[in-house]
């Protein structure tokens, strides 16, 4: 019995990391099909999101039943739920994958404004951050996982960077609002993406090392203690 | 054994309610340190989500204590993880509310652009989202959470709205620009408050008649059946 709960515990890690796999490719199309104009792979994006939908319920069930079937030790039921949050992580990344899609489309239909010089890079850090991340988590490596951790200030200062730059275009050419205000929304969309990475990094530093580092705890405990 | 589970079930959803309850209240106080531009309440928010991130942590652990204590049934078990899951989307909230205290304190330093018409809408229906989400939730009201869901239609025309009209303010003025894109992420953290809110109200339905409505999951395996 313990054996076969082993391999179905290394299935339901696989089906995540398959999902994140997923989850990056919807990314990384939904980028694409902004910066390169190409709206009928936006529409691509869209479609898939429904497979990645299904796909969540499935790895959710799946956990779900090794839960009830095995009545794992705290520490592998803490993997398992900890598999329910990223889960539902990665399928809320999908969700800003289609955001992202629906903006190129409208935004194709426009002329372009000006070249997309910090915005492409701000999708390569989040992309980066989540393929980071899902290795650590397969590898079990928190040292991985904190160099994702890090990055997050880099994508949210290359997004200030995005803010102040699309602002000032807005604010010389008026006629750029409309584009404008829809690259600003891409922007949040990416910033999203780099926190839902860096939620499921700091989840494999927890169960590496057992430490809670969300909302740096203990940091926190010290400031309200009274 | 059975008679203090049962209590200890209860408990973790009394928790659980308080929390949503002080969800509740930092988005109210945020809305209106925007609205009467009050940086003072504005700041009362950013402090309060120390506080409610330490309690997400409680009831994490009381969850998964429960679990490993009880092994419960496959009922209890899904109503424990739905509360795991409840429990982050409401920090999210919390973290969304102070993203509207960020905003109201840069824009409670200019000078007031326009009155706020539809804003305040937005803002208290996405409160009225949670607050009956909530209530679903304690009375187990599957009604109740299926009236939340309505709801989300009602905010994203509210928000339409207000991204049109900003746009063409800012368009028309370019002095308002910077305000204009700060209100418009506002209108974006209360579409995720209502967001989050309807994936409680989901949740609910789904505990209480077991028919996921998570990604309308019985139309989309038909789209997307072979």
């Amino acid at each position: 019995m313990k054996r076969h709960f082993d391999d179905e515990l290394k299935q339901l890690k696989d089906k995540l990391f398959r999902m994140g796999l997923q989850v990056e490719e919807v990314i990384a199309k939904a980028t694409k099909a902004l910066f390169e104009r190409d709206s009928k792979l936006a529409e691509e994006v869209i479609k898939k999101d429904q497979e990645i939908n299904l796909y969540e319920i499935e790895i959710d069930e799946l956990a779900h039943e090794l839960i009830a079937l095995y009545q794992p030790t705290a520490i592998d039921l803490r993997f398992i739920t900890m598999v329910l949050k990223m889960n539902n992580d990665l399928e809320r990344m999908g969700d800003q994958a289609v955001n992202i899609a629906e903006k190129a489309i409208q935004i194709n239909q426009e002329p372009p404004m000006k070249p997309y010089i910090d915005l492409p890079k701000a999708a390569e850090t989040a992309r980066g951050m989540l393929r980071d991340a899902l290795d650590a988590f397969m590898k079990r490596d928190p040292d991985k996982a904190k160099q994702v951790l890090e990055r997050d200030d880099v994508i949210d200062g290359i997004n200030d960077k995005v803010y102040v730059e699309l602002q000032t275009l807005m604010r010389d050419k008026p006629e750029t609002v409309r584009q404008g205000v829809a690259l600003i929304m891409v922007s949040h969309n990416l910033e999203r993406i780099a926190d839902l990475a860096t939620n499921i990094a700091e989840d494999v530093i927890y169960l590496t090392r057992g430490i809670d580092v969300r909302h740096h705890i203990r940091e926190r405990r010290q400031e309200t203690a009274p």
